[in-house]
């Protein structure tokens, strides 16, 4: 059997609220399994690149990558966020170590090619060294992950948070019982939108099928869970999606949905 | 007989130019000895200070680190620098790992107590974690460190880049036998600060009193070079100073001033 693997995102919400962020890596840091945490950006990026005068383009609700825009994303997600991360997890006795893709050549990505929009320095990942995590994890290493990304020939580049999860969470399946888990500011996949009590426990393949047909799962949802089916598809045990307040119960399937082939 | 490390700073000046930048970062790649690269900030930190609006206040050359400066120097060094860094070095095939001092645990730092002065959030440095920095030396990581400690208790502060090169080579004389290098734009130790031609060698301790006493070198230089006996007697075997440019000849001893208890 496999050792067990949390590979945790937190969402850009709480990593704008202090308190919030505080809270939640007292609860990671008293996870004991490994485990791995990935953070997006929040707003301070949007506001450093107001501050310099860079304008932001958004294009269908993603961020084009100009240079000035790297450099901005770089220095918060990599630097600032990563490391105040890094520094309230030593504080708790987790042995944290951030990272962004180019660290010992963790995530290799390559620039988005151009089609109708030109997204500039985006990276889409070609390869995660699960092998160097593995490396890491095992000498007691706790990887901090920011979403930044590299080419292998010097190029930083900017990586949608989630997508990096996924790629780690199924890189790492090949090593380890994996659990990934989004945790953001939701309560997990709601049957209504406005209601944060109408949370769904469980999806299986056969259920998704029938709520998708009858129109009971939120839009914006789908795209997610599309996604964690394909987490599954490449040997991720489950995908835990909820509210970051509760990470203990999220990990132990007690809050949140839990996306998997099997019924709990 | 103990491997050889070489702890190898490299200087504001020329992490602000590009090409200079680039060509030492190629001949720090080729460097086939285990080594660990130190670098400082330049001049991003201060620009990045001036389009944010924070008044940057120096006292006898050193930055007084407020809240905001520290922010801003945590995301220049730890966030741009190191990454760009890192991902240069992984593109000539340098297996690099970017970290700050909250990293790993790997520096220790406290709050610098206000004497006449308040430097602000400015550490001194209390612990290198060697093991750590032997435990990813051995698995063929070659560590980039940025001049930002934490306290242990969450605090990230900023500490002088020297200051770190020296108590990192010291700290790990108990596990290698250390050259700590201080690549800089100068050629070395001056006779003539004006001549570049006019670099000493070699210095010992005996040379350097007469010399000293002959005021024969540049007082500038003085406090470098009483740091480098400092870090000799701590058990460092080596220390040089020269040109960035010139790194592979320093590491030879064939350029630079080399500072040792031993004649060469």
């Amino acid at each position: 059997m496999l050792e067990k693997l949390f590979v945790i995102k937190i969402g850009g919400q709480i990593i704008d609220h202090e308190t919030k962020l505080v809270a939640f890596l007292a609860s990671f840091a008293a996870v004991k399994e490994k485990k791995i945490l990935i953070h997006g950006g929040g707003k301070l990026a949007t506001t450093l690149a107001e501050q310099m005068n860079i304008p932001q383009q958004m294009v269908e609700g993603r961020r084009i990558t100009d240079e000035a825009t790297l450099k901005v994303v770089t220095m918060v997600y990599a630097g600032y966020i990563n490391k105040h991360i890094v520094a309230l997890l030593q504080a708790r006795h987790c042995d944290a170590m951030g990272f962004c893709g180019a660290d010992g050549n963790i995530m290799l990505a390559h620039k988005r090619k151009k089609g109708s929009i030109d997204y500039g320095f985006a990276g889409d990942v070609d390869q995660v060294n699960a092998d160097r995590l593995e490396q890491l994890l095992q000498t007691g290493v706790t990887p901090v992950i920011a979403p930044i990304t590299h080419n292998g020939q010097g190029q930083l580049l900017n990586t949608n948070a989630d997508t990096i999860a996924q790629e780690i969470a199924k890189a790492c399946s090949r090593i380890y019982e994996v659990s990934l888990v989004y945790s953001f500011e939701k309560s997990g996949v709601l049957l209504d939108v406005n209601d944060e009590t109408s949370v769904i426990p469980s999806i299986h393949p056969a259920d998704y099928e029938q709520l998708k047909s009858e129109q009971k799962i939120f839009a914006g949802m789908i795209p997610k869970i599309d996604n964690a089916f394909s987490a599954l598809d490449s040997g991720v045990k489950q995908v835990i999606i909820g509210k970051a307040e509760q990470l203990q119960q999220l990990i132990s399937n007690k809050a949140g949905t839990t996306i998997s082939h099997e019924k709990h």
